[in-house]
C-alpha cells in the first residue's frame, strides 16, 4: 500500500490539476502560441448569501505552488499513456519537462477585505504557463478565503471573546483541516486544536479532553483528578458527559487550579448561567466557561444577545467547511493577450458569466476612517485611494518577503475595523459600492470577441 | 519558504490530530492505563436532511493512517515545547517515540450503504492507541462518505447517463480535490477532471477546453480548429463562450470527428434541445451533448424529467463539497473498556448525544432482492442477515488485501440496486428500519456511568 494518494508530494504538483489545463496547453503549443503572453484574473462573481464581505486568504500556498510546479518523468509518462494524448507531439512533453513559471503575479495581500468582481490575484505569463495554474490557484484561494471569511463572521459575533477552531475532524480532508486552521486564524481565531498547524505554522494549539476520557474512568471525579494530576496548570474539564451541573460540582471538588469547564451540549445559555452560579457560589470566579457544540455565527450571536456568561467559544464543522456557503464561486478568467507588446482585450459574454477585459487595479477610498467605496480601473489608470493589488512574483521570482501568519491576522483585523458596520451584519442586503472606471466600461462595450 | 504546510508528509502523521488526543494520551499514560484495552466505534448520529442513505468511503486512507502513524523526533520536540506539556513526564515522550498501532480494526467495506447509528468502523486497542486515532479517522470517513453519498444521489438523478467530476477547483483544499475524485468515482461517476486521481489511483480522467481557450483566438472557429488539430479523435468543443447556438454552428463547420459539444451556462434544457436540433439537421447524430455549470441532483433531476437531450453531465462544486450537507455528523465514541479480559460497557448520556455500549455487529436482512431492515446487535450475538462489519486489521497488521477502486465502485452500485426505491428519492422522509437487539437495549438500561 503506498501512502502517496493520501499525501501527494511536490513531485506531483504538475498533475495536481484539471486535465483540460493540459489538453489546452498541448493545443496552444501545437498552435505555436507557447510564447504569447496573456493575463488571467482571479475573482469571485458574487458574494455568498448573507455575506457582506470576504477576507482574502490562501495566497501563500498559491505562490508556493506557482514557484514549485514541475513535471517529473513519472507524471509525463502517465500523461503520454492517456488515450487523448496519443496524438500529441513529443515536443510538448519536452516543453513540460522544462516547465518553470516565468511570469508576473499581482495579488491583494492576505487578510485584505474584498468584494464581488474585484480581482484578488492576477497572472501575466506565456499563455500555457498562466493557463496551467488555473485549477490549483482557484482551489487555494477559494477555500481559505471562504473559511477566513466565515471565521471573521464568527469572531465578529463573539464580540471580542475568544474563538478557537475545533474543526479538523470534520474538515474536508486532512489537508483541509490544516489549511482551515490557518484560515480561521487569519479570520480572527485565537488558536486551533490542529497540532500540525502549530507544528508547521506556529498557530497556538488548544485542547484538553473528550467525553471518552471521562467515560473511561469509574466516575467523573476520578477522570478529573487524573487529568489534573498530569496538567495541574492547564486543566479545562469537560462537564457534560452525563449531567452538566453534576459535572460542574465534580469539577469544584478537584483541589488545585482549574482553568475552566467546557459545556458541549444542551441549552448553552441556560447551562452557562447555572454553571456560573455554581462556580461563583463556590468562590471560584477564576474558573472560566468554554462552550462548544455546533456553534456558528448565528448561535454565538444569540448567546451574546442573551448575555450568556460564556468566556470563550470553540467552533468546528460549521466554521471549517463554511457550511452555509462551502464555496465562494471563484473564477480565473482571461482578461487580455499580448500581440507585439500590445494588449488585446479579452472577455466572455455567456449569460450571467460575462467578464470585463484588461488587467485591472482596485483602488479603495477611505473617509472618516471607514472604507468608502472601491474603484476597479485599468492597471495603467490612476485614482485616489489605496491600490490593493501589489506585485508578488516578477519574472518567475518571489518579489520580497511574505508576511507571517500573525501579521496576516493583524491585517484582517485592521481591515475589518475599517469596514462600515452594515456590511458586517449577520444578514446584510447592503452591497459595498464597487464601481468600474469609465475606461474599462468603454473597453467592454468596444470589445468584440 | 518551505512546502511542508501545503503537503504534510507521513513524518507528521502523529501530530496530524487534535491536541486533546495527545493531552488525554499523556493523562492515560500517567494514570497507568496505557495497556488497558478499549473499543471505540465510529458512526453518524443522524443522516443529513433529505438523505435516505449514506455510502461508506474513506476506509483505505484511514487504514493507511492507522498503519503509518508515527511520532518523529521533530514532532516530539514540538510537543515538549508546548506550555501545557511542561508537566508531562519524559516517559510519555518515549512511549510516543515507539508508538505503533497494535490493535484490531473492523469496518464496513467501502461502497457499503449504511444508516444512522450503525458503526462503520471499530477500533479495539490499548486506550491510548485507540484514542489518538480519533481525529484522523473521523476526518477520512466523514469527508469521503458524504461526497460518495452526494455523488450517488447525483448519479441516481442522471438515471444511467454518465456523470463526471469537475470539482477539483472548488474542493476544500488540493487534497480534498483528490479524495473527492475518489469518493465521486465510488459513488458512481465515470471519471474525473483531476489528473492526479488518474495518476495515483487509475481513475479515468476527462476534460478538453475552458472558455479561455476559445477567447484566446480571434474567433470560435479558429479555436475549435486549433484544438481539433491536436486532438483529432478526442474533441469536445465548449460552445457557450459568446452565444451557444452560434458556437454549435461553428463546431459543425469543423471538418472531421467531433465527439461532442459542451454547454456550460444558460437554460440547459432549452439550449440542449436547440443544440440537438442543429446537430441532427446537419446529420450529426454522432455528436454528443455534455452539460455542466452548477449541476447537482436537483438540477439534473429536472433536466431528466424535462427529457432534455443531454448525454452526459459534469458536476463540480456542489458534488465535491456536498454543498447542501458538507458534513455527516460522524463521531467516534468509547463503547467498552476491558478489565481482566472482561468487557465493561461505556456510554455517554449527554442530551441528544447519548450512546449505546459494547462493540456491535450490523446484520442486514435481504428479502425479495431488497434490503429489508438492519439489526444492530452485540458483536457476540448471532442473527439472520449479512454481517456488515469485517476484520481488517488484526494485532496491528492488515488482514488481507483491500479491494481496488473499481471493485469498490461495483459494490456501491450493487448495494444501491438492493436499496428500496423510496430511500433513494431526492427528498425522503422515510427512514430505513434500523433496530437494536434486546441485549443491547438491556445493556444500555443497565449501564451506570
Amino acid at each position: 500500500m503506498k501512502l502517496n494518494p493520501l499525501f501527494p508530494s511536490t513531485a506531483t504538483l504538475g498533475v495536481n490539476t484539471d486535465l483540460y489545463e493540459l489538453t489546452m496547453a498541448a493545443a496552444f503549443f501545437d498552435a505555436g502560441c507557447a510564447d504569447q503572453k496573456a493575463t488571467f484574473e482571479l475573482f469571485t462573481r458574487r458574494l455568498p448569501p448573507n455575506r457582506g464581505f470576504l477576507v482574502a486568504a490562501g495566497l501563500e500556498q498559491a505562490l508556493q505552488y506557482i514557484l514549485g510546479v514541475r513535471f517529473t518523468e513519472k507524471t509525463l509518462a502517465y500523461l503520454r499513456s492517456l488515450p487523448n494524448f496519443q496524438t500529441v507531439k513529443s515536443e510538448f512533453f519536452d516543453y513540460l519537462r522544462d516547465f518553470r513559471f516565468s511570469g508576473d503575479v499581482w495579488a491583494m495581500p492576505e487578510g485584505t477585505v474584498f468584494f464581488a468582481n474585484e480581482p484578488i490575484l492576477q497572472v501575466r505569463a506565456p499563455i500555457i504557463e498562466a493557463q496551467i495554474l488555473e485549477t490549483f490557484l482557484i482551489n487555494s484561494l477559494n477555500f481559505q478565503t471562504i473559511v477566513a471569511s466565515k471565521a471573521s463572521r464568527i469572531c465578529l459575533a463573539a464580540r471580542g471573546k475568544a474563538v478557537v477552531d475545533f474543526g479538523t475532524r470534520r474538515a474536508q480532508s486532512p489537508q483541509a483541516g490544516l489549511l482551515a486552521a490557518r484560515a480561521c486564524f487569519i479570520g480572527g481565531c485565537q488558536g486551533t486544536s490542529n497540532v500540525l498547524a502549530g507544528f508547521e505554522m506556529g498557530i497556538p494549539v488548544v485542547g484538553t479532553m473528550a467525553h471518552s476520557f471521562v467515560q473511561f474512568f469509574d466516575d467523573e471525579a476520578q477522570a478529573f483528578r487524573k487529568y489534573h494530576a498530569t496538567f495541574p496548570h492547564h486543566t479545562i474539564l469537560l462537564v457534560d458527559t452525563y449531567d452538566t451541573l453534576k459535572g460542574v460540582e465534580a469539577a469544584l471538588r478537584i483541589p488545585g487550579q482549574i482553568n475552566g469547564v467546557r459545556l458541549d451540549s444542551g441549552d448553552l445559555d441556560q447551562l452557562s448561567r447555572a454553571t456560573r452560579k455554581l462556580l461563583d457560589s463556590a468562590g471560584r470566579r477564576d474558573i472560566r466557561i468554554f462552550a462548544s457544540g455546533n456553534l456558528d455565527e448565528e448561535r454565538i450571536h444569540a448567546l451574546m444577545l442573551a448575555d450568556a456568561p460564556i468566556d470563550a467559544f470553540g467552533a468546528g464543522t460549521e466554521m471549517v467547511t463554511s457550511s452555509d456557503a462551502p464555496s465562494s464561486d471563484m473564477v480565473y478568467k482571461l482578461a487580455e493577450i499580448f500581440e507585439g507588446g500590445r494588449a488585446i482585450p479579452k472577455m466572455k459574454t455567456s449569460p450571467g458569466k460575462a467578464t470585463i477585459p484588461f488587467r485591472k487595479q482596485v483602488f479603495r477610498k477611505v473617509a472618516a476612517e471607514q472604507f468608502a467605496g472601491d474603484l476597479v480601473a485599468g492597471s495603467d489608470e490612476q485614482s485616489e485611494g489605496q491600490a490593493l493589488l501589489i506585485p508578488l512574483i516578477k519574472s518567475g521570482r518571489l518579489a520580497g518577503k511574505l508576511p507571517d501568519i500573525r501579521a496576516i491576522q493583524r491585517r484582517a483585523t485592521e481591515q475589518l475595523a475599517l469596514l462600515p458596520a452594515h456590511y458586517k451584519l449577520l444578514h446584510t442586503s447592503e452591497e459595498y459600492p464597487v464601481e468600474f472606471s469609465e475606461a474599462l466600461l468603454r473597453a467592454r462595450a468596444e470589445t468584440h470577441h
